[in-house]
């Protein structure tokens, strides 16, 4: 397989221990993540070939943040060092009835005020086969959407699979643009979108009408999927994930694909002792994408696949998957 | 809302990491707590004005216990420093099929040696709405009660609202007076009393009778209910959970309120994932204290307040609960 | 009660905390554990005389296991010290979906290298009632297998009541030798068994046939223990559990005993947030033991507390039991 | 004595434990401090009624730091919570040859962007009788300056003492200002001023001449403090510390102290098993402060005092200096 | 060598972590130790036999400090189980300028109402070659003394060598009785004493006379010595320490004996680096009690010994010296 | 400056906290090194480009131990997997008086199992500069010191420069050869010798004769240099440390270089606080390297480097050296 590259901010992320409350602790919990890091992660950890793209600060912090991702591997020389922060994030993990709890602290971070021009793109796709983004990149102001459309067109310029995990954030996108503003022209170059019916309309551009909206079954996914594949004909396959919140320590998780066609889905996971479940979307999209990248898995395969890593996640703390390949299979022979 | 004082024991409650038992513990967890304590910080983070009559310890002990009721807000100008030393109690925590286990090493605290005479409760009650205490203080030995008739009577002589929790233990009462001995003259003046079945016959001196003696239904709570009123006409409201014992990290809640002509409950909640139940019962009675002292707050959702409150609680590590009214609301909102 | 006499391997155990997985881990938990030590000290924490023999290096890490084992009051007067290591095992624990994890470095340890003729069973068995081994002995190598045989011989030469548990592991048994090769000789010589239809085909040599092989059922387990009876006619009882592996922190069990005439067997127990489940095997065969020493006791009494002692070490921290006979009886009551 | 009000920033200081270096860290200590703040803790820890002016963000993390502060009983009713965040130090604990390293992330802060006219200072002075700031709070940007400046000319009027502790940092005054831009003013207001020869210089706005600069020297300090008293009259007393920096282990510190016609000094202290060395400054500050609210003491004894505390301070991890007077005096006793 | 036999109380200690002052502590590690049960534990490790007996309550406290007394081989069936709470001390770990605090929470302990007739000292001194007491179980209450004369008269009659380490704490000796009162008559059974001038006068009736009062010199320990053998004919030697105190964190230490015609003595060692400093001297008696059971050992290279031993101890966790003979005499070859 | 080749075992460090014994520990930290490992994470925190050649077994802890080289940066393309166990050490952290004290378990670790022809030395100093090997890898077994013959043969023949740290340790060396048998060959070929008068007798087969033997001064050092010399006239330098052990909590540390004509030497350094001793020999070995490559670097600048980053070393948790060139030199300016 060849190389994926990922574009995105990592964070450093503080969290309590033993469901503290913030008021209570007097320690945190370190470790560094972020969307599209913890794709590369996983995918690092299945045996792919990684390489991220992204800005820390030089500084000790920054440094510390580097080595976190370098130790799985990651291609991290493309990593600026510049700027005067990493963004945080505090994160107070739930129990049972209390969810979990997250304070932001991220502005003017590194890679928020990342300039276009910065990245030479073309020594960063050299090697690559795939490109993964998120709409996280385009969400925090500005500077980064326009270094995200530097990447987003340099790959589809060089015939690379492009991959977007919609993965819209209601307390983001401030800066004065909404999803729909900037994400269609980028989504127009993907060939695989981690999104629902909800993404269609917030971030694409499109009217799904009354009978979908709010709307999750089944036929609306596929209902909506086409309409995105109707306008964005680029795009090969839309896949998602249907979460039921039991409570902060037992979730249900299933999975979804449209191929243009036809629908795949995957049975339902009862994920019962939840221990970190930051990351189960990116644990579900780095499956996704091994299995696409492995030519002769077949469709339900990588579903199943990207279900069971995504469940196996939870059971792991920070924000990266740490599974192997045969773990995930194990896991599926004995379920 | 006005000031709401409690009056009772503060204990330094010593438990066991990460379920350990007592014999493999080489580190132990410190907080503070006590019933009435717990009932106070809880209001403190309902933003409700809270002061702590009681007394501890005059060495650093005692010192680090007044920090830390001091750390939510709550008065602790009428803590008294003196005697010999703090109560304390050590907390094996259970899991599952283990309960959690409690040694009690109590005597001879601060509190229980308090004497008649050494509290101002004309200047204790200056600015309160709101007395509460309960049946603890009374448990323990003849001159904290004696302390807890003053308070009774000064407050009721102001006119405040009292509220009592009968909260009987078995393995205290040890010093020659029963329950029914003491707390009858006290109970007269209370206006709010959290107690049931149990209670009215062991605590309020009253023969519920056959049909309704070992029977915790609604029927037979409103039943020893409307007894309980009849022979202490001044009480207004009486408040209790039911709570199903699953297992040590799985429980059952309900709460149930009867206010002499209609019997108000709530639905059943589940916990599955229990952290730390001890103070579940104080964060339920600061949830309807809360709810009581918003006088446009109708009973039902004081109720709904209150289990809610007391199922957070059980999320969280310590004796009192740390959650906001808005954490509470948000809450009910989704489930 | 006499003293029970065990021989086997103690082990370091180095375990991650909070569920982390091996590679994320800066800190791991010591505790030392073995199947047979497991037994003693679990029957010690029930009150009765244990003595465990067993070979350990003799350095500060033999000296350390020495001491963990010792601090429960077993009798390690006849432990030698010598040879070159302590065998370890690491494990990761799991949660949920995710299966606990062993990495085992046990060649060569002090234990594999144990030589016949290097300890004084006469002096060993001198107080003894009971013996009990485990096919794990026999599992490693050729001298210890040659050792036990020599302490099975001796016990059974002073009419001790002896016990093995069949405990096979499929990574172990490399030496060249096969269970069938080894163990029935020394299983003829017992009264007691812990094990199971699949354990009479591969460790008693028998051939339980089409109708048994791959079966757990109720009736296979008779089935398949009369053959076994009738091939090794000293044996009197045959004990097993059945356990219902959900996941790695939902679990469910439940007891079995054949005694030749009729089967007895339990409840099926809902082991739902595990802490800890190794050593719930031998925590099941201690309380078997247990029950089987008070010769007042009658089987299904002893069934039944062998299966409540094992569950409520699922909610215990290391490989041994910590619990006392009026914790697993009061534990027995409430349900 | 009256109350000693402060205002200041409080940050997040988040640092490494047992000495690891930040790319080591998988933890981080969590306390919460800041030059003022630690000054109010300290008196308020020697028995002083005292109050911080501040302001924090509206959310948990500003939240904990609030509590952290109530925790020791200062009076925290006029901190503003509003902003968008909590400034952060991460502190990286040195130890011998390796010297503390700390990282500031505190741009944008809630203090940082408070604004004039926010704090009713009338209100906030009403019952003060010491008034203490810092040139922190200068030093960050227009803003806070702004209302420094508001403080000292209410606390100016009302004919409260009012103390400066100089405290230039290098690394910060980014804003286009330097100390002797907006400084001297403001220093002229005050009675007690903390700072040496290298301050007047940089801060007060005066040419000490060849023969001062870069000495530190007993005369040194005289002659500069004598040109500080006639450009600013209404300073009663000169205070600072000579620290000398043996190693992040093992510093020596002396505390000299010019009313105008004496110079006041103290022996040399060893302190040489360093535990936390920041806030040593802060806690002489106190120390000097406590002494002088007590009239009755003489100025020797209070720089005795001052440098005691400060020497026991670097015994506690921490910000803020945890010591009681009582303990400070008998630690002078034993020296 | 014979069986030493030690009668104490033993305490639980809970000590703050990494110098944390008590109000800072969320956490406390949990020991447990006493004078004598240190000694014991510590000529354990030296592979000398011990007995102890005491007193602990029947809980899961007592049965916890069981456990970790029998850990290191100490017989503890003599031990009796009863009464209702183990004493508790809390113990705040100093650094350099800032002492070690204790605060004692020992009252009513099951050891201070251990009873006459309760223990069959025929049986406890069986096998004992040796036994050591302390002046602490005299300074508690009226019963435990009367329970160590019966020990002493009972070891005195068997001809069993008698050590006494005078220990006396300003703290104790609450109960109305001084040690002038109580000890004499039970040194007068004494083969070996730990004390020194100030003892003699406070503990063994002595008047030393303005000569030696307060002086701590070799004459001095020689003359009152020479006081203390006159009127206590059966003493054979007297040894103690002199310690300098030069911060909480280094300590200098030097031993002394004297045989009634010559005085040893040890060079100075200095310990600048100490972990922990509790239970120094009893490490010291029981090096001194270990080279006088080893006949064939000079008294020079027993003093030395113990001096090396007790400081070894200083940089050991806890109360009880961890610390083989072997270790020992390696450290005094290296120096 | 060009890539450093390391070839040399790593090890499972597993050490003591908080100065505790190992019978005292019931947590062990978890670190990862070897003499060689820790001169390529040293040089690589210097920025050089370093690669490791070393074999870790196939399962989770090599795969740990991997993950822990790679985040440093340094490149683990040649690490082969394979064999069956990681070489272990326990580390007791002495303190003061008491030293550390170090358990091995590395008997037939994958790297003691290595085999000739599994590495491609081709391949391995493709672009590399300078090649560093110590004496433990031909300490341990036969085959591994086959296969540091192929390396050093490789590297010499490529004309790449080779550095060996002779490093004797008295407990390896137990396979039937001495230093002597094997090491003078390879040492033949190397270009930077760390060794001393010692390690020429014991390794480098030459005899010092009596005026040398023993003696540890300058003048012994530049003697036996020269013979050392004029045996293998291919080594330029000479250099080694000499430490000076005042207790395990203080030493000193002063480096000294021999060129063939002129002894380069520093001053003493004082290391009064020591956090981690271990690796204090590669952290000087590395800071030598690092000299030595930067070709415009004087010979005494390079000395002092190594003696400061060293001496730095021993403030830094485990065994390798976390400091950056731009941190060494700032010190080195501040002493």
């Amino acid at each position: 397989m060849g190389k994926v590259v990922v574009f995105g901010e990592v964070m450093l992320r503080l969290s309590t221990q033993e469901h503290l409350r913030f008021s209570q602790a007097d320690k945190l919990n370190v470790t560094y993540g972020g969307g599209e890091a913890n794709v590369a992660i996983s995918l690092s950890n299945f045996g792919v070939d990684t390489k991220i793209v992204s800005r820390f600060p030089h500084n000790d912090i920054g440094d510390a943040c580097l080595k976190s991702i370098k130790k799985f591997g990651v291609d991290t020389s493309h990593v600026l060092m510049g700027g005067k922060r990493l963004g945080i994030y505090f994160l107070e993990t739930g129990a049972d009835q209390r969810g979990s709890k997250v304070v932001y602290d991220r502005d003017d971070s590194s890679f928020a005020t990342i300039k276009p021009g910065m990245i030479n793109w073309e020594e960063v796709f050299k090697d690559a086969d795939w490109f993964h983004w998120s709409g996280l990149s385009a969400a925090i102001a500005e500077d980064p959407t326009l270094v995200l459309a530097e990447a987003v067109n340099a790959a589809y310029a060089k015939g690379i699979t492009i991959s977007c995990d919609i993965n819209l954030r209601a307390n983001l996108w401030n800066y004065g643009k909404t999803p729909n503003d900037v994400l269609p022209p980028l989504i127009k170059m993907c060939d695989v979108i981690f999104g629902n019916e909800y993404d269609a309309e917030q971030a694409m551009g499109i009217d799904v009408g009354e009978n979908i909206r709010g709307k999750f079954t089944n036929e609306s996914f596929v209902s909506s999927s086409k309409m995105v594949m109707e306008k964005y004909p680029n795009i090969k396959k839309i896949v998602t994930t249907r979460r039921g919140n039991i409570n902060a320590s037992h979730n249900t998780l299933r999975g979804l694909m449209f191929n243009g066609q036809e629908l795949f889905e995957t049975s339902t996971y009862e994920i019962t002792h939840i221990v970190d479940r930051v990351g189960g979307g990116d644990a579900f999209t780095a499956g996704v994408i091994y299995g696409l990248l492995d030519h002769s898995k077949i469709v339900q395969d990588t579903l199943n696949f990207a279900v069971a890593a995504s469940s196996f996640k939870h059971t792991i703390m920070g924000d990266a998957n740490m599974v192997s390949v045969d773990e995930v299979e194990e896991y599926m022979k004995e379920n």
